[in-house]
């Protein structure tokens, strides 16, 4: 199957370059009769779209998504549904030099050798633009999810460069409030100075970004290779700039014992959750907990090596409009990503479990405490 | 498609459960004229098996692997390669009591939700035997890798525990030398030490295991999903007990500046391997380089608090044959798995890109310096 | 996977209402390199496109293709096609009273019982335009495979209703001079004049199709279950109003002993083509010969008995404007997927035998002559 | 996906080579909680089996299939299904000249050309002892239809060479009576004298099959591609020899009206079955009716002209032992086709379904009646 689509059943296909006429993309698999409308799919987008703050790129674009099949009379129909996003504020000139220049820790090197020509105007199909789309697809996901298994998908910053939020001023409602998506209010001040610092330099930051899902579904997770842990990281790993993925505890593990590790249980729930609520790639019940390292991004305007297409040396300056931190919009996408591996699974579990009688956990769902949690 | 198939045209589909009568696998897709024999795959299943040191489980399997079909006169022939090891030391009545009993930290409990019935004996399904059909399967992944583009993919440990290898060590040669797959010979005996004590406590312990390719063909990976570093990291995390992925720098990049991270370009190569080889989701020629995170198993002789099958309170002890640190034998799995998506990779991109004919690249390829590599 | 994606690596996802805004597709996996422009799409567009005669339906549509994505400066870039036709002539008004009814032979009843919900309006999804992105599609893998290999695929009318071509007055290029890609010219007349008839009527009827494609490579089809013939009975069964496929002599092998079916075999070529082009899945390098039966339309002026979405009997007549021989504006139709077969079977054939040496067959290529074949 | 694999959810995987030491297969996405042993496997395996007859293949094989997984204490568990036959009765030394000969109508040239290579014992890969898995997996999936929806699949023969059953006589009880699935027991005398003249000539003459499947529920097929005709016609033209396949009225359709083929509803059900049991790729709750047609067998002990491996001419004689008439066996392995199809179709429907309230047709299910059917 193509590279462009993602999932089994409920599945998403995207199109699209940075400076082309638009972007868009399918969502097949969708169960019918769920209400839907843009305006569904906007509040996301606006969340991930760009030029809202300083502290992101500064190309405008509205991101108004139009929703082409598969939605009649305000329901969703079980036919594919198309999805449309005009590029408005494309600026190709900016992006003259780079024709011919391949810049450090970009796709530009790699895409060229992949397929022997590339669309080099804004980083083409490489730009995390395309997610745009992702993140309209993960909305209706969001949406299903939501109404039929109360599941509900959250993410935030958990660290950009050195700062980091305080675990005890720990508040999802400020989540939104800030252009970072840091649960600590405390620390935006603190962050906006530093991306502040950061823009004057010319430089880029990396950061982690944490995605917490409440009420899922315990069961979702096909052993032995479509385990729900390893589609997460599949899914979140293809989000431009990831480096890394990490389920519950992830890389602390290696420094703990069984006896710590192990999340134990009583009836009245698990006493932990070191696991990120999946067990043998199958979902426990218990929240999942998942994150992610993004890189610093390659755009800089501090001059770097590297050869040009014909293999001689040059110098490249990066002048466009480029994000000093692109998981500051990731948290949107990183969500996305989820919901769509979650529909997918859903769906796919039900169609193999339709006459598993019993539904009901044996284990209550359990509220994860992100203050303790890291 | 289905749980148990790995990869688009290269493909894996195992079988088989712990305490069943064998294991098996068919691998669908493979290049015809491979001269391909069971000693080809015989060597890593040898090196994956249990029961070969006091550091793993006691379980006995010559895991002699048998080739049924796909291979004529020595050759591969196109069609698809049957493979079957028999279960021979099987004891399940070591499980008795688990019938009942949810684990804490295993798949007990998510596998009973899911399917409303388990294979109890051995972890059934979700038991790491299921593995060495992996690691059989990538062996012929290798062969044809290593046949035609000289890639090579080698795995070591590089953290058990509080123990790391000291990078200054650092040797390959050691590594497939003692039962750790420890690059630093030095440290041979404070692991095994460390093993003993856990051993004689029923306690268990977490590990990190890195891999490394080289010379990787440029231009492998699909994006903007199937991008190479999002399939890695989904095979990576199918293994059993893996909670984290990095590839390159990983969750280092958090702290890095765009100026720190990026890995420059000279006519004489990259001057640093921060990215791990993918830039975009593409390979970029650069050694590949991913770590994974395992955690400790979950089946300790240390009682843990957990329910039965009808919901009530009780205490569990596990006394089977099991890894107390299943990092230890997860190398030659690591490695099969990145052999696997290379392959599967390596069909894909040159179905799309036959007629790219410059696949010589720009930059030449370079060791990775494993002394200098964190 | 989902339903609306066609192929495995040079796949096509289609999505869009009749009397929706837009119809549109996406093309993944196409090989970089192709000059492709909307005017190579638009040449089948416009041999299928409705209303160019009085013996289609009289919906205007221009079926004029956008491209969205995947061409850069003239060339295809390897990265996704969107394409895009916007829906001009829909008028609702006309379906009224569909929506409460069930059109008998329609899939107005399944598609209720499927989804629970349906877009009523000129059939919804289930409507013959969402055929237009297939032919589009289609465009680009015959342009392609013709670049490539020299294939040409041609389709033509072998039957409508009582009427047939005479073979001896076979000419293709007859086929596009009429709108019933009729190869005799002499029948033309006879045809022009059942059509009026049955127009007065409010009647339908069925035909016959017959694709050709000439040069084609050896090898093409994956053995057991994605044998060639296998993907083109069910390409050609995905075309709305199709109920039987047939290769080379289909039906009539039933009568036919091995000694008069067996296409033998000379240096100087095959003596027959029994066969239709493919042995054991694979094709020989013949021309493939692939024929369609058509039901006639279920849209009639005539009344019919049928239940209403209550359950109620009720009579329909159907006052829209369809086509009276669907068969009519077929060819193309099917012309476009066997060229999406062919290109994804091309793709797959190289992935997996990239190193079996000599494609050069040992039988040489022969031109089938229509005037013997049936 | 790789070719050896059908389905999407329920899916089967086979390997295995005529001469080789074993056939296999897995069937993976079956439910879980289905009641199965290798007797219900046996059943279908046996019908299909060589030797039983004087008028098949004399290879005798028991056909003994056994279960390595996916079944735990007489139930499947959710997990993978391994299969596996021994292959005991082979006699390579019977094909000794065929190493180097290309049977006309055979794939012993396309497979050498596509993959450079072949297993010419026996055919190979091309073998229709491949199919017997085929049956095996088939065998589950009627089982679970059969259990959850009262799905009944049932074949027979519709004409061999010139001899058709007379539908006045049609018994389905008769069809289990004797060797070549006749349901008109006056004309199996004529059969097998037919056959006997066939044999004794070194001859072969075509067939035609058709499958009727009662009690199907509504709703399945997922237009507009994997639509259920789609994929039946996918799934019976991958049957070795089959040249044709026809749903419902099938090619009969090219010369009726509208007003003839439409089935009428009333709200008692359907007047009539033109339509196959499908409408708009759904299945309409009424019977499912498929044909396919099979040529001659080209193993021939007639000579017939062809080339060797050096593109020399030769005469082939064909000397080991083989079906005169594929036909014949067809039967169980048609019906398997069905099964493996209806099955993954009835899991994609209820994955994206579920929520559809309603699974009660507003039409009633209605029997065919097959001394009218054709």
């Amino acid at each position: 199957m193509s590279g462009n689509t993602f999932g089994k059943i409920f599945t998403v296909t995207t199109f699209g370059e940075s400076h082309g006429p638009a972007i868009g993309g399918v969502v097949d698999g969708c169960p019918p009769g769920l209400e839907l409308s843009t305006d569904d799919l906007q509040v996301d987008l606006d969340r991930r779209k760009p030029g809202t703050s300083r502290h992101t790129t500064q190309r405008r674009e509205a991101d108004a998504v139009k929703i082409l099949s598969g939605v009649f009379e305000g329901k969703t129909t079980g036919c594919p549904i198309g999805l449309l996003i005009d590029n408005t504020d494309q600026r190709s000139k900016d992006y003259g030099k780079i024709k011919e220049q391949f810049r450090p820790a970009h796709a530009d090197y790699t895409y060229q050798q992949k397929y022997g020509i590339r669309d080099y105007r804004g980083g083409g199909r490489a730009s995390a633009r395309e997610t745009a789309i992702r993140v309209a697809a993960g909305a209706i996901a969001k949406k299903y999810l939501k109404a039929h298994y109360g599941t509900q998908i959250r993410g935030y910053l958990t660290q950009l460069g050195p700062l980091k939020p305080d675990p005890n001023r720990f508040n999802w409602e400020e989540v939104n409030r800030n252009p970072f998506f840091c649960p600590d209010a405390d620390l935006v001040s603190q962050l906006e100075a530093y991306m502040d610092v950061l823009r004057k330099e010319g430089n880029s930051i990396g950061a982690r970004i944490t995605v917490v899902v409440n009420h899922v579904p315990v069961g979702l997770g096909e052993p032995v290779f479509d385990r729900l842990d390893a589609d997460i990281a599949y899914a979140l790993m293809s989000i431009n700039a990831v480096k890394g993925v990490e389920i519950g505890d992830g890389f602390a593990c290696v420094e703990q014992k069984g006896t710590e590790h192990r999340d134990e249980i009583t009836p009245q729930g698990f006493l932990s959750n070191h696991a990120g609520g999946i067990l043998g790639g199958i979902s426990s019940g218990q929240d999942i907990i998942a994150s992610v390292a993004l890189k610093p991004t390659s755009s800089l305007r501090l001059p770097g090596r590297s050869i040009d297409i014909h293999g001689q040396p040059t110098e490249v300056i990066t002048t466009g409009r480029h994000d000093p931190c692109v998981g500051i919009r990731a948290t949107p996408i990183a969500e996305a990503m989820l919901a769509l591996v979650l529909m997918d699974h859903a769906l796919r579990h039900r169609a193999q479990n339709w006459d598993v009688h019993s539904p009901i956990p044996l284990i209550p769902p359990q509220a994860t405490d992100c203050k303790k949690n890291r």
